[in-house]
């Protein structure tokens, strides 16, 4: 066939064989293909780090707004930033994928494609996988880490008083590109906000963020996937602190504010409760971090685990998966 | 709630944070919990193995023949199946989940805790996963292993002319039941095939095995997952080689000659291409291993990748997924 050909076919026109073969195509790798992989984590001492994420189509993506490739990318970087969030760096991916047998086989490449890209930025694998038929299309990317050194990886329950709080990344324009994809879909989002739907169709990420903050005196470390007070509250829990933060730090800048003006929204909901940045939220006692800015601090416990300035959250709730 | 209350409720009604807090009373680990999960692999040298493999409902397992811990137990036999197959020693499980808000807890739980009773066997431990809502119940687990020393892991590509070809494991087991399943249901299946059954709702696997064989001298190992000669044809081929099998020491049993009886089916087609079995393939140029016994062996390049007394096999289709 030729490839003209092969993008229109169907997964199961091609069979399992092709799929795998054509997914190896774009995301080469000479660990891949054994019955599992195996990876060298790194000098004596290097720990291996590792976490999954399922992401389900018209829940964690939607192809009516996003291309495969940016799927492939999303699902990336929502793992990346947990591998990264223990100070780790990410190194492999593997890559599992349900989808009917009528799905053309561009999907599943456009997807491998995204997700090499992205990999590719943090010197990372795809270094295996599995492709099943299914009734719905659900990815579920698993990311292995390397972490270097005997200090402690960036814990939930290592927050403490006196630290500042910094953060490396957007938050809230994800939730706000969202609201704008379901009122405008994704071609008639007006180009003044398509950093915001991009912010939500491809998160950014800045490679070795975590590590970086390690290295220079960050304890404690999560990203915002489920909100930035839920995620926050969560880490404040563990640690048994409450964290502080400043409102003019984290207030919603102008392309909330006119974004939140069109779509008649609260933009603070979005900053507070949206998820899905992935930005990268540490604690810590050292100097500033390149490639964070401080956003609050860490303080004795008090009645509530996140304050603004010392009062409760206006919002609260995040993104649960119930 | 009460525990009984619990087990009737919905993922909806518990909510995400009751949900995996109920997996983590059934599955304990100090390691669980945070943004990703930090496990030290062994000693310097050690290397990190991991493997993928998705179960869908109704494709790859079946609520009215098993129970949710067979499906948890069949999850972990084929993750640790493919770890084993390298020569590593299983050591944790990430446990991803898409299913409805409608499913009640104790199916998630149910699942869990047959993940954990089998990974406890390996002293393996339950580290992470994720948790989602989707139109289906879909299990993604991931395994990680150990591989220690500086031997080669066990490739598909070094089968050698001169070894013997070892298995560990029944063949064609997990295919007959699979087929009694579907006549009778599990209820109904006849006392004596119960062994059939069980193959395929909780198929077994004996821990280190893998890692024996790779210290007694075998090269290549895969597991039978897709079919006797589909497995061995991968091997095979990427070995350069032809695996020539004794029909003596791989023929229908008993067991499998009285199902074929009662169905009509032709039990060599069980043996040669049903899979699931997750047996250890594997060649060696060393003694006996214990827990394996000789099947074939490897010689040059013949026409035919896999041969059965020099002849080509009966039937050589495997599973594919599409």
């Amino acid at each position: 066939m030729t490839n003209e050909h092969l993008n229109t076919a169907t997964l199961a026109e091609v069979g399992e064989k092709g799929v795998i073969a054509a997914i190896q195509e774009v995301a080469p790798s000479s660990i891949n293909g054994d019955d599992a992989a195996v990876l060298t984590i790194g000098p004596p001492n290097t720990r291996t780090v590792v976490t999954t994420d399922m992401l389900v189509e018209n829940r964690h993506f939607n192809l009516a707004w996003s291309t495969p490739e940016e799927v492939g990318h999303k699902a990336v970087v929502q793992n990346f930033a947990d591998i990264q969030a223990m100070g780790a760096r990410p190194i492999a991916v593997l890559f599992a994928l349900s989808a009917p047998p009528t799905t053309e086989l561009s999907l599943v490449t456009g997807i491998a494609r995204g997700i090499y890209e992205r990999i590719q930025e943090f010197s990372a694998e795809l270094v295996g996988g599995d492709l099943t038929a299914g009734d719905s299309i659900v990815v579920s990317l698993t990311a292995v880490g390397s972490l270097g050194g005997s200090q402690p990886p960036l814990l939930l329950n290592r927050a403490r008083p006196g630290q500042k709080v910094i953060a490396s990344g957007r938050i809230g324009y994800s939730a706000a590109g969202f609201d704008l994809l379901k009122k405008f879909g994704r071609e008639d989002v007006p180009v003044e906000f398509q950093k915001l739907v991009r912010a939500h169709c491809t998160p950014p990420l800045m490679p070795d963020r975590g590590v970086v903050a390690r290295a220079t005196g960050a304890t404690a470390m999560t990203d915002n996937s489920d909100g930035l007070i839920t995620d926050l509250t969560t880490m404040a829990e563990r640690s048994a602190v409450t964290i502080d933060l400043n409102a003019s730090a984290i207030e919603p800048d102008h392309r909330l504010l006119r974004a939140a003006e069109l779509l008649g929204k609260d933009p603070w909901k979005w900053v507070l409760t949206g998820g899905e940045d992935h930005t990268l939220l540490a604690t810590t006692t050292g100097d500033n971090v390149s490639g964070f800015r401080p956003i609050g601090r860490v303080i004795r416990r008090t009645d509530s685990p996140v304050t603004i300035g010392g009062e409760k959250p206006k919002w609260v709730e995040g993104w649960g998966s119930y």
